[in-house]
Parts: structure tokens; sequence; C-alpha cells
């Protein structure tokens, strides 16, 4: 017996569970996910299948190209199903309780007879990758009701965007039957423009506290809100939260009316000891009437539309030259040459753009 | 003689002045630019010529893309000698005496010994379209100073974005032996974040008056303030102006620290009096001092080289779309899809990128 032969004996003999190489598990599953047509989600989608409505998610979430394109026949199949939900932006910085208002809130809205879907989103960094909604056990009671439904973020790096991929996400959620879509950001960064652009209400979640009422939070956003609540009004907090509700109100007088002519309300809540949470419910369900009967409900709806054709346009034409190889391999060359004084952005830009348009685009 | 020769016998007879063509005329001007070699620029613009400067402008301004491509080249090789000037982007909203402050500081300091070039930009709408620095009269005795050049804003719709321009203008201005470049904007719309992209201090004026502080500034722009200055301390204003300056100093605690560790401050001054303003100047001064010494300014200066870079290259992707035949004809038919929802925005994105790339670019 040659020592190869005798390998394979000796492997032969030996009792072992089988090696699995975890790459090829990740192949079977989406080879798995593959197999089926767009009418299988599709259809699961729209009886109301929530195993299905989170593979179909998942496969918008791809970085395969080819899970993007089948997500998009599922997306064009959901289309007729969407729109029928109140779209609810909901921000506010670290440390505003924000996890434990959409539990409060969230549960309220169930309690009502609604259908809840809480998406999140954060596409302004990588730092904070997976950080909001992450962790599932912050909203342990509200994850364990029957008509809500929990995604978290959708990891950067994504093909096509973060934001898209909420927006889509949204869609096919709608086409499931949820009729109230939040959508959770961090109101740091430049998400909350993103969301803003996707959602019917903005809800921005404010602190009281004496003086630092507008530190962390970038000042445009205040400018976005439909409505401020005022978090954490227990505990002998009530006093403090009913001062900043006054301050706020006075703040928002100034700015110019919204295109929605609705009059932005502060308000005050505990999601610990759920006061406050039905009055801000009450303010939706005005403000949905109010922009109903003056038409800014569905021309917002078809501005938002146009806009995400644009921005979806804009991102892959970024994309399409940011990820090319030739691009990312002369990018740092161009840089450090602009740093040294050695060439003007604008000569740069203007070289790197001929060489990738040659032959290529007109 | 028939009637043809009768005609032009006429016209020979008639002494009047030729009729010029306009069209040959700007052809002729034109024409008449092109022949000078890129090195006549250069030359000029650096040993000061200001007729040269500003016809180095105009092609940098020019819709004609032969036009940009010498404006390109004079750039590049003006590069060199640029780069040794203080950028102060100052901004306000329409009433609070931008002009008339720029005036009176702007004489302030050229009789420092400094050389001033104003320069407006508003990227944001066709609207304000040479409404700002359009009327030189509003800074007459500015226009008058020899060590002053005072350039309007670009008309908007040119090649590659009024943004850029600016840009490329202050590389000339600075090449010429402007050491103090003004940035001129309306603080109402979206080009105070490209102003500020583009400077090196950025001063917001602001009117004194009771309540009204807020109103008409985006709130985004207080917080890239390096300092705010009131403006119109004068005739009675003095008191009220003093209030304002507590107000907006309190406000400006409540920011976190720039990157610059730079404390802005709020200053009051009247241009009319001409009070205050030497205060204005040396607080730049310290500004300069403070942040060089830090190696912000430096290190900030080359953040937005490699920002005006990335920008070029997104506006010419952009540019190249959208100004793309096809494209023009077909974007409307999209839209109409998407309103009527028999379309997702991702789809029409999809299928116009489809087209675009198509044979094109991969």
């Amino acid at each position: 017996m040659d020592k190869k032969n005798e390998a394979l004996h000796i492997n032969k003999g030996i009792e072992r569970p089988p090696i699995i190489n975890p790459m090829a598990l990740i192949q079977f599953r989406i080879k798995k996910q593959k197999k089926h047509p767009v009418s299988y989600y599709v259809n699961g989608i729209c009886s109301g299948n929530r195993t299905i409505l989170s593979q179909a998610i998942t496969l918008v979430e791809s970085r395969n190209p080819r899970h993007n394109k089948i997500a998009q026949q599922i997306i064009e199949g959901c289309l007729p199903a969407s729109g029928k939900s109140v779209r609810i932006g909901v921000t506010g910085v670290p440390g505003v309780g924000k996890s434990t208002f959409i539990e409060t809130f969230g549960r309220h809205i169930i309690r009502c007879g609604k259908k809840l879907a809480v998406l999140a989103i954060d596409p302004s960094s990588e730092r904070s990758k997976g950080s909001i909604l992450g962790d599932k056990t912050r909203m342990e009671k509200l994850s364990a009701e029957q008509n809500a439904f929990i995604r978290p973020s959708p990891a950067a790096g994504s093909l096509g965007g973060v934001a898209n991929k909420t927006r889509e996400t949204i869609i096919l959620c709608e086409a499931a039957g949820f009729d109230t879509i939040f959508v959770e950001t961090v109101g740091v960064g430049q998400s909350e423009t993103t969301v803003h652009s996707m959602v019917d209400f903005f809800l921005l979640l404010m602190l009281a506290g004496a003086g630092d009422e507008l530190q962390g939070i970038k000042r445009g956003i205040m400018e976005m809100a439909d409505s401020i609540v005022i978090t954490k009004a227990d505990s002998g907090n009530e006093k403090k939260a009913e001062m900043a509700k006054v301050e706020y109100q006075n703040a928002l007088h100034l700015f110019p009316e919204a295109s929605s002519a609705w009059h932005p309300k502060v308000l005050t809540c505990s999601a610990v000891k759920n006061t406050g949470i039905e009055e801000i419910w009450k303010l939706i369900q005005d403000f949905v009437e109010h922009t109903t009967n003056n038409d800014f409900f569905q021309h917002n709806r078809q501005k938002q539309a146009k806009h995400w054709m644009y921005e979806t346009i804009n991102e892959n034409l970024k994309n399409n030259f940011y990820q090319d190889p030739v691009r990312k391999k002369t990018i740092a060359d161009y840089e450090a040459k602009i740093l040294s004084g050695n060439l003007s952005p604008f000569m740069a830009a203007k070289r790197m753009l001929n060489d990738y348009f040659q032959n290529k685009v007109q």
C-alpha cells in the first residue's frame, strides 16, 4: 500500500463528523434561496409570510448582484400591494431612550390594531455598523408581539447604498401587510435627511435638560420635525420636561411654515410609566388626516418617489466610477499629487474622468 | 436694373454705420482671446495684470468646453503661485447689510496693506442669478480702490458648476497677488456649505432683533461660523446689538468644539459709522495665527483640495448622464411611470442606468 492509499485508508477508518466548510454552507443557503421563483417571494410576502419576507429582505441587502436582480423583481411584484402605510421616522441622540420609546410606543400602536414594522438606517458611517437595532434584546417585548416585525440596520457597504435598501424594505413590509412603519435613526449625522426623504412623519426625541437642549443634535434636524417628543418625563423629571416643552414650542414658532401647512407640536412622554404615549399616536393620526385633506400626503409621497429615482441613479454613477479597478488603483496617486501641490483638484478630476470616459461613454 | 441690383445700389449709396451682428462680435472677442497662448495668461496673472486676470476668469466661466480646456491649463500654470491668501466666507440673509459691510471692511483691510478680491457664489438657485454682486454700484468706493478686485457671481448653468468656477477663480486671484479673498454668499440656501468648503474663515452676519434672530437663516449655518458679527449696531440700535451678541455667544457655547479648536466669537459693528470693523480683522488674524499654530489651517486646506476633486468628479458624472440626449428624452417618461405607480423608483433608475452603461462603461 503506497502512502496515498494508506492515508485514504486511515481517513476512512476514523469515525468523526464530516467537516463542513462554512463558505459551502453560505453557498448552499444562497443556492437554496435562489431556487425559488420570484412568484414564491411575491405571493409569500403578499400573504403575510414573515419568513419569506425576511428571506426577501436578505436578498435586497445582499452584496451579490444576482441577488439584487431577483430582489428588484420581487419589489416590482410587491409594488401594487405597497404604499398603504404610515411611514414614521424616529430619531434622537444616543441616550434619549429611543429603544424604550419604540418598544412602548410600538406596543401601544399594536394594541390599537395596527401591524408594525421597525427598520433602522444609518447610512452616514461605518462606525455605527450594526449598532442600532442590532441588539434585539433591546426591544424584547415588542419582538415577541405577533404583529411586530423588527429588522436591524443593513450592514454598510452593501451594493447600492444602505438608504436604498431601507427604502426597498419598506415596500416589502407594506406588501406583507404592515400598515405602520418605523424607520429609526441616530440623530447625529446626515442620515436624518435621508430618513426624512422616505417617511411621512418625522418624530424627533429630545431630552429635557438645563441648557444642553441643543447639544449633540444637528440644528437642521429640528427644522424637519413634525413633532418633538421630550422623553423620560418621569421620576421627578416631569417639571423639567414641561419646561423643555415650552422652550421647544417657542423655538418651533420661529421656523417658517412647512409646505405641509402642519404646525409641529411638542409633547412629553414617559416610556417607562407609559404616559403621554397615547397622545403621540393621536397626533400622528391628526397629521395624516390633515395632510390627506390638503393633499400634501400624496404629493409628498410622489416627490419622494422621484427623489429615490435620482438618488439611486446618482449613487450608481458614483459606484461605477469609484469601484472601477483602475480608479481604485490610481485615485490615491492623484490625491497625493494634489496634497503636494503638483496638481490642481480640477485637473486631477479631469484626468481621471477622461480616462474613465475614453472609449466608454460617448 | 433689376430689383436686386437696385437694392444693392441703394444700399451702397447710403452712408450709415455698418450693421454689426452681435454674435459676430462675441465670436470675434472669443477668437481674439483664444489667440493668446497659455503663457500669456499665466505670466499676465502672475505679474498682477488685472485685465488678463479678468479675461482668464471669463474663460473659466465660459460654457464653451474649449475655453474650459485653456482655463484648466491656466489654472495649472497659476497653481504654484496660489494658496498664499486668507480665504474668508461672508454670508448673511438679504437685508443684513452685506454689501455695506464688505465695502467698509474691505477698505479697512486694504488700508492695512492687503490686496482684496471679492467673489460671489450662489450655486443653489437659478432664481438669484446675478443678484449678488451683480450691481457693482453697491460697492462703489471699494470698486474704486487700486487694491480691490470685485467679480460678480458667475451665471448659473455654466459647465461644471458654479461652485467650481469660484474655486478656480480663487486660485487665479491668489496668483495675481490678492492675499485676502472674500467669497460672498446669501445665507438662505445650500450655498453656505459649498462656501464653507472653500474658505479658511467663515463669517456670518446677523441682524439684532427681538425674537426673530433665528428667522430666515438655516440652523446649520450658525454651526459653521468662525465668527458671528451683528451688523447695524448704530442709530440707537447699539443696545439691541449688544443683547443679541450675548444671546448668540451663549448659543454658540452649546455647540460641540470645532476641529479647529477655535471658539467662535460674536462681535458687533457698524459699517456706516465704521465701528467694530478693526476688531473683526483682528479676530480673523487671531484665527489664522491660532490655526496655523495647531496645523489646522494647512490640514483643512488639504482636506478641502481633496473634497474639490471628488466634487468635480461627482458633478461631471452626473452631467454626463443627465445631459445625455437619450436620458433627457426618456427621463420624463420614467418619472410619469413612477408617479402612476407602474414602476418602482429603483427599477426606473436601473433601466436608465443599464441603457446608459450598455456598451459604454464596462
